[in-house]
Order: C-alpha cells, then structure tokens, then sequence
C-alpha cells in the first residue's frame, strides 16, 4: 500500500462479507423495502420498558443473528466494532455486555455504518483479527427525545425535517469465505459549511458527501460511471439534490446510479417529508436490499458512503454549526472483481 | 500475527511515538505533576464562553501543539483519532474541523487514550498511514453539568466521587523516528459487575481493567514482575485498591510497579476524595509524567490500561447498572526493547 495523504486505504486481502441482519420498526416494516428486511417488530418498545433499552435489544438480535447467517458462534468472533447515536453510545456499549468479546466503540453519527466496515476491514486485512462484527442502529422514539422533543409534546415538524429510521444492521466481516468483499475504504474529513438548522441535516452533511467522494474517486482513480451503485446514507431529499448539485460543479455527474438510502427508504404515502436519517437508516439498507441485489448481480460494484452530522443538543443551543463527516467502503462482488477492473 | 480469539495484537513494526502534548486546568497545574505539563490555564474557560468550547479548544491546541513537538505540520499528519466524554463527542468532530485530515471518532469513555493509540497503531503497523495524531480530552465543569449537576447547584460530593480532570493529551504516532514504540495492544471486553453507583466509578471499572491486564498478561505470556510501570487510567483511590484485591484473587500481584493516574494525580490537600478521573486524565499523565520519566531511563516497559465506564445519565436514570471496559499498550524504549524480551 502507498504511504500517502490520500484518505483511501486498499485492501491487499479484501475482508469479505460473511454474514448480514437487519431488523426494523413498523414504519420500516411497511416501506419500499418491506420485502428485503429480515425482522420487522410488532411493537417498536420491542418488549422492553424504554425506547432505549429497545434500541440495545434491536442491535443485540442484529449482532446474534447476522452471526447466524455466517454460521458462526459469539466463540468464533475476534472483536465487536459498533457505535450509536444515544448519549455514550449506550445502545452498543450495552449490548456489546451480552458478547464474550472485545469491543471497540465508534462514533460517527449517521455515518457509522461505513465507519465501523472501513475499521473492521482495516482490522482483518492487517491480519489481526479473523471474525469482526460491525453494527449499529437508531429509533425514532430514542432519538426524537434526545435530540429534539419528548413525542408526548406532539411537535410539528418542518418540511426539510427527516424521520429517524427504527432499525439495526450487522455485517458480519472475515478472512475469507462469502461472494463479496470490501475493496477500499475511504475515510472523511470533518466538514462545515455553516449550516445551524438542526432539521436541516441534508444540507449539512451533503458537503462531506462530496468531500468524501471526490477523495475516494482521485484516490482510486474512478468515476462515478465506473460504480453500477454510488449509494450515500441518509441525505435524504433535499440533500441527495444538494450533493447532485455540488458534485456537479467539480466536474462529476451522478446519474441514475447515484441513490440515498434515507431519500429512498420510506414511500411518498409515509409522511417523512426529506425521508429517513439515523445510523439505522444506511445500515438497514445496506444490509438488505443492497446485498440482496449484489447477490443478485443486479449490483457488482458498490460505493457505501454513509453521512454524519456531529452536533449535539449542547453545540446547537450553543449556537455552534453542524460539521458533517462521510466514510465510504467499495463493495464488490468476488466474481465480478478482475473484469471490473 | 496469529489470529486467535486472544484479546492482543501484536505490531510487527512496532509504531513510534514522536510526539506529545498536554495541556490542564489551574488544579492539574498545582497538582503533583505540575512540572511535567506543557500548558496550564490561566483561566478555565481558556477565553471561551462555554465550558463545552473551552474543552474543544484544549483539545485543538493539544493537537497543534503535539505536531509541533513532532516536528510535523498538519499537513504531514494522515489521520486523526480521537474521541471524549461530551455527548456525539462533539470536542473531538469540533476540533477536527480545525485540521485538514481524515477523522475517525471513537468512544471508550475514559479508555479512550489508550484506545485511540490501539487503533492508531494498527493503522501505522498494517501500513495504512505513516503520521496518525491520538488525542483526548476532559472537562471538570462540562463533565460535571452533563453527568452530575450544574456547578451552580452546588452539590456536596460524596466520599467516593472522583474529580473529572480538566485537560487534554495528544500522542503522534509514526511510522519511524522517536525513541519510545507501541509494541502491542489488547483490546477490552466489556465488563459488568452491577455497580449502579454513578459517584463509584472506580468499583464499576475494576472489573474491566483486571479482565483486560489478564488478557494481556496471557497473551503475552508475561507476569506483573516483567513491567516497570503497570498504569490504569482513573479507577482512583478505592478502584485501585479494588483491582489489586481482584488480581490477588486471580493469582496476580500488583506491587509498587502498579500505578493508577487518577489515585496519582491531585495530591492530598486539592479535596479531589478518591482522585481524579475523566478522559483527560491518564492522557495528561501518560504524555508528559510517563514519556519523560521513561525518557529519564526510569521506565522502559510502560503498560498503559485507560480504564472507561460506559454509562450514560439516561442509562442511569432508567436504572441500569454501569458496565466498564479497558484497553491497554504496552509502550517500550526502543534501545532497551531487546534486552528486556
């Protein structure tokens, strides 16, 4: 690997993809990808007292059962990289107690996804661990009261707002077995251009979006044309445009091939104005729908690059802007690789 | 490396240390260690208007600061990690912001120096990156308003409380130069022994540090008797009598080699009751009391275990117990690295 400033790191051994599991909310349960989730539960208190102890239960059953899909044992699992966007991470820190296993907590708000695949790749290639769980998770009731408003006060919320996605993912990441494998990673800078409309997150995270993407297109000497899916995490609306927009002024057209998991998440009929937002939001899509349609060969070459916003209640009323920050993993099918290249 | 379930990996080309910084509040500057700081403030605030700010601004300067002491501007360093004890760890998105580098947040509660430096030397040993910076930071008074009460309030402290340490550290690693070297790292697993006293952290950390110094002892196939410094982070006074009584049990003696940064740091007149805590604390102690003692000669075989619990005040509120973790490097003068193998 070339030593460098570049912000993409290649993978000599692809960590490949061995496992995956979603579970969601009701709301989820009835989107445009009812079909692809493994779970969708009956209640979102998921049995438990508290959103938040939901919120743990949703990440725990993820993390068992994607183990389960790649036929593994917690006893086979090196290490659990996972992170949230509850205060300290409680959601992952909690639900890791449940593993016999060492732990490694990230944050990267929405962005988590991407972050805990791009470590967790890192990990398995530099041949330190064999077995890596990466997961995170969000819920709109946990969320919603942290970062906004108890529900029972029955806010209107503004039309740029976006809903907070119900739902856990888990990939499960190995040495070797599985038909896909993550090629790359490119890892963001944080980035600020002003925004202090905390329901506005699209338009805060759309310049990391680019940011990011342009790093991983210079770094890996790429287009967009080059990708059959460019999918950032949870923009949504307004922002997908905003990114379409910015990308174009550098010089790079995002077609067809270019989707946002929030922008397409839930169904016009669903009333979440910009669509959906939350760690969940990319993680739930990406193990799902996306691995389904690259088991498919509908997809064979993938560029994940999930968006955070990294304010806090404390930093907004403080009058602060929100930086944002993207992380991004290539993905691609085994088979496809050398032909792709 | 062998790939196993064990907790440690092993750093082929062991990653140097080639820089450090710390900077603490008016307390830590009339502390035990006040010679060994790089910076004291004049004022808490740090010319800010929030406490939150000030923390940030620590943070950025400690930052700085250590890539000045390496020698290397920012446009030298390929990545920053960092993480704190803020909510969305918005100290380390917000300083970030200030560099033109990829960021990765991370979230170990107190553990996090040691844990940004397990990561970061992982990313220099597999190759990735040749400069990554390791920084953390904590807040007496943004701490103490997030976890515990407004400072206005005026709450007594109980006897068993710990004083969150108001500073920031900053490591650079580096793929060459530097006399000291991270030779390996074990990471955590987290640990929950149903302490749900929030002012008793040492007793709910305990646990996880002996998990973790077992592991790594086992690991590496070595004994306390073979380290001239053994460091916990912030277990305090009564937490690391704890420790000491658990690894007895388990067959392990601590001695005078063992050493705990919290029970350390204030001496006995600074009304710190069981010590100092917080994110900042070992941070500061381990860059600039522990590098220059080990640059003395004094030391030359550090391990390094910052110590973390995951609590959040929602978890608490909602009655949950408070789990810990710890991650450890072991750090060795280089010329002295093969005569002690």
């Amino acid at each position: 690997m070339k030593k460098s400033r570049k912000q993409t790191i290649v993978f000599k051994n692809a960590p490949k993809i061995i496992g995956n599991y979603t579970i969601v909310g009701q709301k989820e349960g009835n989107s445009n990808f009812k079909n692809y989730f493994d779970y969708v539960l009956k209640n979102d208190l998921f049995g438990e007292k508290t959103f938040e102890n939901a919120e743990r239960k949703m990440l725990e059953h993820a993390i068992w059962n994607a183990l389960d899909n790649a036929h593994l044992d917690s006893k086979d699992l090196d290490l659990l990289i996972s992170g949230d966007l509850l205060n300290q991470i409680i959601s992952s820190s909690f639900a890791a107690r449940q593993f016999d296993v060492t732990y490694l907590g990230l944050y990267g708000a929405c962005s988590t996804m991407a972050e805990t695949l791009a470590v967790g790749s890192a990990f398995i290639d530099g041949n330190y661990f064999s077995k890596v769980a990466c997961a995170t998770g969000s819920h709109f009731s946990s969320a919603e009261r942290q970062y906004r408003f108890p529900l029972e006060l029955g806010n209107q919320r503004p039309p740029v707002s976006q809903w907070t996605v119900t739902g856990a993912g888990c990939t499960i990441l190995g040495d070797s077995g599985g038909d896909k494998e993550i090629v790359n990673a490119t890892f963001g800078k944080v980035t600020d251009f002003g925004i202090n409309d905390v329901n506005n997150m699209g338009a805060a995270m759309a310049p990391a979006a680019m940011s990011t993407l342009i790093a991983h297109f210079e770094d890996t000497k790429t287009t967009p044309e080059d990708y059959d899916l460019i999918l950032t995490g949870d923009l949504g609306k307004l922002g997908s445009e905003i990114l379409m927009d910015l990308m174009e002024n550098k010089g790079y057209k995002l077609k067809e091939n270019y989707k946002d998991c929030g922008q397409m998440i839930f169904n016009n009929n669903q009333k979440s104005y910009q669509g959906g937002s939350g760690a969940g939001c990319s993680a739930v899509i990406l193990n799902s729908y996306v691995m389904q349609k690259m088991k498919e060969g509908v997809y064979s070459r993938v560029l994940f690059a999930a968006t955070g916003a990294l304010l806090s209640t404390t930093s907004s009323q403080q009058g602060n802007t929100i930086p944002g920050i993207c992380h991004a993993v290539e993905i691609r099918n085994c088979a496809d690789k050398k032909e792709k290249k």
